[in-house]
């Protein structure tokens, strides 16, 4: 049976405070256990939000996240607290969405990525925002996220 | 078998326009083919529209109405005009949705009314109006209305 | 065991046309093998439809029928043909509804009889009609019908 | 912690086939481990197939059976048995689903019971059968069954 | 046609910070239009997030507010921004909720009020807090709120 | 605000392991923080699992439990810790889930509570379990806890 | 972090009325902050409504548009306000959903943009038109819209 | 913007009759707005019925057309009085299907065409027949038609 | 309009009762009245069951069958019989699913033919069995059959 | 008809305990009995439970399993049992689902194989793992898993 490394860690199993911002938060890694095999790990992150950068006013989102591991995996409890590190951070949907994509790429190196973030909406029309690293590596099996569309009332 | 007697329209089965406000939309009303017997007849609106009178922005609803008649019933076609007549009408959700029921219980003192206003959401938040004319009649079966609450997303 | 009487049927087995009209179709009845048992029997008809008597078009309903037998059950095929039978009638929704109760009501003397009636839209606004004999007989059980609501698009 | 006495039954670990029939299946009860209290014990049996006595052809149910008990249980697995004891039974929709409900009646004499029949539509037309032994005892909680209406296509 | 008076309000329409803390927070109210008319006004948030005291983490909830107006209405906008002043907040479910909704009980002395908080899960086990200001007045409309229990995965 | 009072407690921050039983499972309370108010609490527990006395083989449920507070809440790190200690523990569905409740009631005597068990199927028929101490208290919202009826496949 | 450059709008954070037309409704751009990153960008009307040109009467739909932007997003609040601005235009449901589509591509040039307009039924049969400017490019993850078929009733 | 041409039409705007059958219904198109665009118009007919050609009895389907327009747009009106006109015709599941679709293909010289007919059950086993002119164009955009599978009870 | 050959059938219109077996029960076929049109036909069987033959308990399934006729169509009430015929076979989930399939391929000799199988749980899990005779030919559109997964309970 | 050989197994129709480890259960298997046909066969498992190896609290899984057999099947009791014995076994999510995967792999030397694990929200965001063991082999029909995203509350 497979264990996973956890010796490089500094945050799980400890007292950890809220991060004040997306730039101090330690997002971290830990070696991927079955390297050489292309699987799809998937995070699904309702509770998040940031700031809108015009008004100040909250901004919500649903957000998952799929990847490809290479050599590392994100460390999940490192994951929670990246994220709402966003909580005082003011940004664009298209900005905050493609950030966090961003930070996970160039943190794990990964096969491939991608990030669907389904925005609550604002003056009745929500953004979502959709982006992957390229097209998904043949032979892996990546499901369809699956989440439902905004429906307004009735 | 019954037939009810629409002699009394103006217009139905005539070309309309659309009224342009709510008082000078034409409600019109025909006699109830079976008096007598306490039955409930539901009208679900899903295409309401008015205008906010704070910001002159368009607002929506999806608005189910229900009612035990006397001795009239609403006729679906004028209904259906007088609920449009609300297009450029700038009125608060909770004053719009009263408006619209006491309008057709001052036309069809009806044994029993109630509506349900399920409005779009603006800023995140959005407001329903439920409002009955009092306890409903004894020994009337009246369904749940059963519209979905909101959810944002996710 | 329970072997309820079909004796009397004239249409059960046997090749039967669709009937011209609501007033020629034979609604037949069988008795009720429990009779002194207070319980419901419903009836889900999603493929009901007649003829709009203002425009000759044809309108559809999903009609949904709940009653408690006293000495009589409605044979259920006999049912299917009377229902089909008002595919060439032109009845307005509130009248069709309460016709096909009361035609039962005059057939079975039930205990307790209670109609629901689902009706596609027309003009963008579907009319549903419910009406029961009265309050229902205390002790027996009468879940909810739980249909749907309409909900327009999206 | 309580522990059901399971010392006077036949079947329950033991090899069993598929009784012939209603009245051959050994329907059996265990003690109540809770005397004394008040609750609420739900069966859903999706599994239900009788023999329509007027065609020879195979009808279909979802049964749900309610009950609140006094001294007695049924023992799961004899129910099991004694309802695919039906399988080669010929008998209507609203008898089958009463000699159900009786036999476990006459077998628990419970302090209150129901059963909601969920049958599969024949000519297009589903019929459901709802019973219960009286009013619910005051101050139980025996929630809706929840079963979804037919709905046909669409 | 009813107009609401909106003349005492002081943040609809201009530029509103995220106000500090809940104490903090103005919320406010204008004159009930249909005075001595009973109705209920439901506000659905779902986006609501506070901080564990005991974790420093962020929680999130879907609130669900009904209240039967006396003589005041809350001004949604102030009811938005009051809400959101939770974001930097401390408080267990059980406390936050009662406070969200005695807090508006004082401001509005409404009729009737009850709040439904439905958090979202810690440890895998969600709470949710429901609270009403007693039985509802009789003879008023007041909905299920309808809120999908939580299902966790399948 | 408020302010719960976790002063006595033991676990709540602290490494702990899996009680070995709930026998040995300890079960802790706080002082509720809105004396004197009639309030609900829900805690919905998808992932509970115990042991059939009858096969050794596991057993699995959806619970849901709804209380009103008299002067105590349930610590809800203890309450999962308890809920898993049925993880090696053999009871028959209807004995393990009123266990669960009365050992509920004997902690924290409240006003009321109620526990409804959802068994995953075995042998094709799930088995659930409703209790409640009796009568909810007047003047108190609780509402229908939802969850899904059973539906087989399809 | 990426920070969008909002500072050559007109129209965000000021007071803004309803434009008369889409002719004269002003649709404002702001420069892409991920140039060179192919991503989906979505929006979700469900409030959209015109005129009927044959009519007179309004006409609704549920509009989604996805985009991948090149050098330029649209700005959600013009955006808003261009599709409120249909409010009285009369226009065919196949050619007001191109048009909306074909002006966004004429002031956006993306990569690739897509349209699905779901409209409300007419005469008991509902339109939806779908368009998009050619083939998705590759390697860009564009996820179904999943608007659910309109059903009719039951 | 764009305005369809509508002068060569006889039925739309004028009082119609139901057609006797399908060959003498007038099915009418209209030149398409814009032409050299690939786009999809699908139509939803919830409200289909025919005659079982075995049984003389009604047989009742949902109906889904997608299609790709060259030259001509088919008139919504005409299209409503044609699938009615088979209220009355006699033909097997499959049979009308396809005869539907290719009188569309006939009249409008479509770039491509599917229909997917959903139909009620008969004996319990309902038939879905789908059908297209071919394999879709590249590039044109065709949404799944996600009409739910049919599920019997439960 | 097409007009299916039924003249070669001898059950259809008869009456007949339930096969004893898979082996003895008569699968009839009607020439296809589109031939050389690629077209799909799906049943769908809620209704199936057979024998454990380790046990001798019954066994259920929800089955949908697709098919793309060459010459020949099965006629449904011949399919109906034929899987009524498994009530009293034993058989595995595989083997049954399949031998169904070949049956029919050996019958029909169709273009193309797929089964999904979805059974009842046993022991918590239930099987799926998907076949299809190879990759399905080019330009026909075969949609999902949609059934939805297995959920256990919550 | 085809009849599985079951002829070499230990643990069909026997007593089994609760395997202590997946190391020590037994995993079984069957000859394939349709030998060089390519079918997919699905196990949908929805009470799984392992050990979390950083604090020893409970983790939950729903996960289904789709396997291409070449000469065997996999006996579906001794899966059970095995997916039971990681009742006590602690082990990283991404780590415990490839090894099930893994070692389906080796017992079974399948043609294709994949493996999706819905994993429990832990600290509020749920981890879902896929793999499969390549791209899958062409003309096999493998259907969506479907499983509902995780939405949270609301
Ligand atoms: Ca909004
Ligand atoms: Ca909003
Ligand atoms: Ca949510
Ligand atoms: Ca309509
Ligand atoms: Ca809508
Ligand atoms: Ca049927
Ligand atoms: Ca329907
Ligand atoms: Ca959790
Ligand atoms: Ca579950
Ligand atoms: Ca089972
Ligand atoms: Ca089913
Ligand atoms: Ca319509
Ligand atoms: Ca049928
Ligand atoms: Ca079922
Ligand atoms: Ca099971
Ligand atoms: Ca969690």
């Amino acid at each position: 049976m497979t264990a996973t490394d956890v010796s490089g860690l500094t945050q799980l199993g400890a007292a950890t405070g809220l991060p004040d911002s997306p730039e101090t938060a330690l997002l971290e890694k830990v070696p991927a256990g079955h390297a050489g095999t292309l699987y799809v790990v998937r995070f699904t992150a309702p509770e998040f939000t940031s700031i809108c950068p015009m008004t100040g006013q909250p901004d919500f989102a649903h957000i998952v996240i799929d990847y490809v591991p290479k050599d590392w995996l994100v460390e999940s409890k490192s994951l929670k607290l990246y994220l709402h590190s966003f909580r005082n951070h003011g940004a664009f949907h298209e900005d905050c969405t493609l950030d966090i994509a961003k930070r996970l790429v160039g943190l794990l190196d990964p096969v491939w990525l991608r990030i669907g973030a389904y925005w609550y909406p604002r003056g009745g029309i929500p953004i979502d925002v959709f982006w992957q690293t390229g097209a998904a590596p043949g032979g892996v099996w990546i499901p369809d996220q699956g989440v439902a569309p905004y429906r307004g009332r009735g």
